[in-house]
């Protein structure tokens, strides 16, 4: 059982200090390793690692090929900022092998998380000779995998399965009590910057949890142009997650006065405090129509925008 | 080459003598019979036949099964309060077995044409013994045509097909130089009441064409429950026309804290003078958000609304 820290409650400097001390008594002399995504979670939990840790703790970016437009460069510069040295693994090859002729989102997930963990990282980790896996897992990934929402690849200690046995590992999970706000709240104090710990949260297979049916270097490609788009407008909201998702469905569609029988995208924009709950964003219909514009002209093969309007629940905030 | 009349340059009274005259002259002692689907065009036609030729004209409603809520008794009550007798033939068993299996919209769309033209309305003409078919097709279906962007099922002669070889019978299409907006007021002045002629546009497939993928009686059973919400909710609106459309893409939902993955309604609601360009209608996010949880809460399995935000073009109005 976990005990929720809620935002309100959360004495981020006495937190932080308790973790460090949980890690460094868990860690002792031995070496940790984590993989950063460059989302809030991620990025909190390296900083964390890396306080406690120093050079104790080896942090990769695993390229996997379904990241948005030019992050893996972004977040590795960004950290050398901060200090900390971050290594890119190139594992597209791999990633797009194992989500090739899958459909079931079910399945993706379960291919992203076996390359990631098994092939990619299981190999990196054993490469490397570190005996601890540091984790940003937050607790609303534990409530939605109880509920079986989603098979979040972070938290199969919260299944029962022993990642020791499984991949040869222990997994630390300093953030586990916490929900989005109160990562936040610990990614500040700990020193990351506003543009970095603010950042609209991202699921962990990436830019494939945006893609409905196969998941092709070609399609990951749209929906990548599309998030470019819906990201660089939407950034002034106040909104929780913006995303563009790419529909499997085709609709029809004209282009130079002609049939063109083409592709949707779908937007959402949610307003949430915590992603428990959520309504779509009141967005201007300016700024709708202007969005559908940018996407259909930029986005090529693309005749079609929608809008999500529903709430969560029932909805949930990612499509797949 | 078909002269274009616009509902600006239209003369009403002299449009209707001029075509009546055309179809007297055409018929002559024959017998006639059209096919009435209880839209703006067949209604008009059905006016226009019944003025001319009274009971030389014999009109069926063939209940595909494809037809919204209620829709094949209303039609023949309201005409019957208009003195025009209309016979119902129920052939939903015949095109159901036809569209079974097909997802394509282009092979929904022949099945559909050649279940109504081919096997019942062609059996029914023959039965009849009519030589003489009279179509409430309108310029936007043919410029539609040429330009490729559908497979109308009543422009056969615009497309070089002679109906006469092909179905054996001859057409008559008194509103063909006219858009909608002219059509309307034709049937206003032929004496179509306002809440007929002013009905919002209804394809000609019905809500076959609001179906994604695989036209079954369940799915068909979903997306009427959908539109009956959404004409319900939009009616208030101003809008040129909206609709409901069932996707075949799944997304995740939860419902009672569990994962359910289920089905999305894509809304759509255009403002337009006459189809040839359209915007979304801009709907209040309080109007969007209760039509999103009607839907929900009212159609079984459906857990996501989106509303459509393109415009036409690239857009088309109906989706398939």
């Amino acid at each position: 059982m976990i005990t929720e820290v809620t935002a309100q409650q959360l004495d981020t400097e006495s937190f932080i200090n308790e973790k460090i001390k949980e890690i460094k008594d868990t860690v002792g002399n031995n070496t940790a390793i984590n993989a950063l995504s460059g989302g809030v979670d991620s990025s909190t939990v390296t900083m964390l690692g890396h306080r406690v840790l120093g050079n104790q703790l080896r942090t990769v970016f695993i390229e996997n090929g379904l990241m948005r437009e030019g992050e893996p460069e972004q977040v590795v510069d960004f950290f050398r900022e901060l200090g900390v040295t971050v290594e890119i693994v190139d594992a597209r090859e791999e990633f797009f092998a194992a989500l090739k002729g899958i459909t079931d989102p079910e399945e993706k997930r379960e291919a992203i998380t076996q390359t990631f963990y098994k092939k990619v990282f299981g190999r990196i980790v054993k490469e490397s000779g570190a005996k601890y896996l540091l984790q940003g897992t937050i607790l609303t990934d534990v409530d939605e995998t109880v509920a079986g929402i989603k098979r979040q690849h972070n938290v199969f200690e919260q299944l029962g399965i022993d990642p020791k046995d499984t991949f040869g590992y222990n997994i630390i999970e300093p953030l586990i009590q916490l929900r989005k706000d109160g990562v936040r709240r610990v990614g500040k104090a700990l020193g990351l910057p506003a543009e970095l710990f603010e950042r609209i949260p991202f699921p962990g297979p990436a830019l494939s949890a945006r893609v409905i049916g196969e998941v092709t270097p070609e399609r990951i490609e749209i929906v990548r142009k599309a998030t470019v788009i819906v990201e660089q407008m939407l950034k002034d909201t106040d909104a929780f997650q913006y995303m563009a998702i790419l529909h499997e469905d085709r609709v029809t569609g004209m282009r130079e006065g002609r049939r063109d029988f083409g592709q949707q995208i779908e937007v959402r924009c949610w307003d949430s405090i915590d992603a428990r709950t959520a309504t779509p964003t009141r967005l201007s219909f300016d700024k709708l129509e202007k969005l559908a514009d940018e996407i259909i002209n930029k986005v090529p093969g693309v005749v079609s925008v929608t809008y999500n309007i529903a709430t969560k629940p029932p909805s949930t905030l990612e499509a797949i």
